[in-house]
């Protein structure tokens, strides 16, 4: 018979729909008369090994409906790596408060964790189920057609673009805008999805599955801007040299780390800066801007695509399905099974644990600075409904009179 | 007897609105009899001196409507800022084509070019009628309320750290977004809007109105960590000290100048970097980040108030009703008349012509890093309908078992 406990925590990046998995696992929860506590730990791992803990089962449906509907990680978020003694502590925790099953929403480390959770508990022969719940803005996690969170934060990067592209056209120059992903570029060929008109940018895509030359980037701008007279550049954060060394770390001489030991790549404005100044310098173009997406792309309020928010909600509540009435310990999974439409299923926590998915192949155009049609086709639907549209006005040159 | 033709150009940098107020010009001009043929003029006055004119009579209504919803100049905008010289030979090509309306859709600098084209005219006894139609996401025109476009640029600002804040609450540290406005601070202090909670941030907001000095920043920013365990900033990129020179300027040793002879200020993250490079170095706070809105913030898709959207067709629509039923030239105003209700008149160019406005005193709280209910009273109307609001969980902390 279970403890009918159960605790939910938030790892990793805020997306604009984390908060839907989270209302999906404890509206779920709340409905199978097996459970009696919903509890969830303040700023994911940490909070459960300090039991910094907050009862879930006190909070009212309709704030949860609102809740859902607000970016970022309500519970509070993490960058904690668990290795093996806090996963130890974690499951200690999860064993003094009677906890059997655990959720833990967020990414491939995240997931590395719920499963070395899971086998602490194996090991001392505790009955704990623990879920993962796939979240990340990359959309890097394996075994899925894609994961919550990216396509509200791709649909904010293609309005983006559209926007920089219309911006771009009335003040022409060169514009260079730097989207999140240190290995996956899914998000940066987001920004392909703001183009309409054949001429519209980005013109250029770089993503991190490439390797990045700047003189080859020089040539490609030169070319572009040289055609049309202006040129929209779409570059992932996590560009790198053929040795993958990122480029940012060519100009910046004193570069921050992260707890995961990798190169911290957002929260600065340098590689866009570095870009432009490569631009100006050498092609001698003299209207040059850069924008780096930043924290926008993954917070800003009112951009959400009406299918994450579904799917993100769903998640959480196969999560718990999976839970109650399945065998054991998995991570949920989104699979596409229509042109659109999805389902779920379990898959074993080693097939997601630790491992990063990139853009396939076919995403990519063969000349590497571009997407293909298979990947409109692979993210239009997930966009979601009432994506803004750009018109323009149609030529009707005038004829000249003084100056003929 | 008026020859009937029209001539409407954009000027300055795109807003999500603009088009709205060109289309209102077109559609309300070929409403009227006595109007035979309204031209556009690509690219600001650059357009009219190369006579890149295109004839948007032939236009549809329908496509007009369309681009009316679409963010950035359609006609294409110039950062030109004309002489003497460069006005008479607008007013050359204006004479040339026969055309005894002009409208110029623009800020301060382009209400200036309207007031010269329409002297140069007078002198020659030429029946022009030249109206300025406000535009600026600075909201720093003279006689105005507010100008169109700064709406919807203050709504992506609310928007953002809206979300920035619910970001850095999920991860907690130090976030530093930097919003456009060399003068004036209505854009930055927007972000006051995105506040619900008390404890929301933005913390403190730096407004080109105030001195910036770096040792009071830190001051600042010290206090509110150490009172929410975070900090959520807002920074004008227009901040200075008390020479008036640009804090930019004590950063970057090769800085851009404009054709108006201006520091460059946007296109770059330098000022977002060296203020959490500060901050780091001499706070010892570990996570600080910085964002720099760049173009994202007026040119964005799919973020208008509707407001804006309304007010920015009728100044277009008033203008041409000034033009043919008024005495002269002149620059459309808005004036707000109730709560909240507006209304438009023809104020005399020279009044707006090349003046600044800036935030008025009550708008500013005695801190000088904060705004007042007064400025919140002023904004929150023209933000429009629909504002995505946020909303988060009720403490209900479970007792420790493990670390009492």
């Amino acid at each position: 018979m279970s403890s009918g406990k159960i605790l939910v925590a938030q790892g990793g990046g805020p997306t604009a729909v984390i908060n839907q998995s989270l209302a999906g696992v404890v509206l779920e929860a709340r409905r199978h008369h097996g459970v009696s506590l919903v509890y969830g730990a303040h700023h994911g791992v940490r909070g459960i090994v300090n039991e910094d803990l907050v009862d879930l089962t006190r909070e009212t449906s309709h704030n949860l409906e609102m809740v859902a509907g607000t970016p970022a990680s309500a519970l509070g978020s993490t960058r904690d790596k668990p290795d093996l003694k806090y996963c130890q502590e974690i499951f200690q925790v999860l064993k003094a408060h009677a906890i059997e099953h655990f959720f833990y929403i967020g990414g491939n480390d995240s997931a590395d964790t719920v499963r070395i959770v899971a086998e602490e508990a194996q090991k001392a022969a505790y009955p704990l189920r623990a879920i993962h719940i796939p979240k990340t803005i990359d959309n890097d996690l394996v075994g899925n057609d894609h994961t919550p969170g990216f396509p509200s934060a791709a649909r904010f990067v293609a309005q983006a673009f559209a926007g920089a592209n219309l911006d771009n056209a009335a003040l022409p120059g060169v514009y260079v805008g730097v989207v999140m992903g240190r290995h996956a570029g899914f998000l940066t060929a987001a920004s392909a999805l703001g183009k309409k008109f054949p001429d519209d940018g980005p013109h250029l895509i770089y993503v991190p599955e490439r390797v990045f030359e700047i003189d080859r980037f020089l040539a490609d701008v030169k070319a572009m801007y040289d055609k049309h007279g202006r040129c929209v550049i779409a570059v992932s954060e996590g560009i790198h040299d053929a040795e993958g060394a990122p480029i940012i770390t060519k100009l910046a001489a004193d570069v921050e780390k992260d707890a995961h030991g990798n190169v911290q790549l957002s929260g600065s404005g340098a590689l866009a800066d570095l870009l432009c100044e490569e631009i100006k310098a050498r092609l001698k173009i003299k209207r040059v801007r850069g924008d780096t997406f930043g924290y926008l792309q993954r917070s800003f309020v009112g951009c959400v695509s009406d299918v994450d928010a579904r799917e993100a909600r769903e998640v959480g509540e196969k999560a718990v399905q999976y839970a109650m009435w399945g065998e054991g310990s998995g991570s949920v999974a989104i699979r596409r099974t229509g042109f659109y439409s999805v389902d779920y299923e379990l898959q074993p926590l080693s097939a997601v644990a630790g491992k990063t998915r990139t853009m396939e192949d076919e995403f990519i155009s063969a000349s590497g600075t571009d997407v293909t049609d298979q990947f409109r086709l692979y993210l239009r639907p997930l966009l979601g409904s009432g994506m803004p549209d750009a018109f323009r006005l149609r030529p009707n040159p005038v004829p000249k009179i003084l100056k003929i």
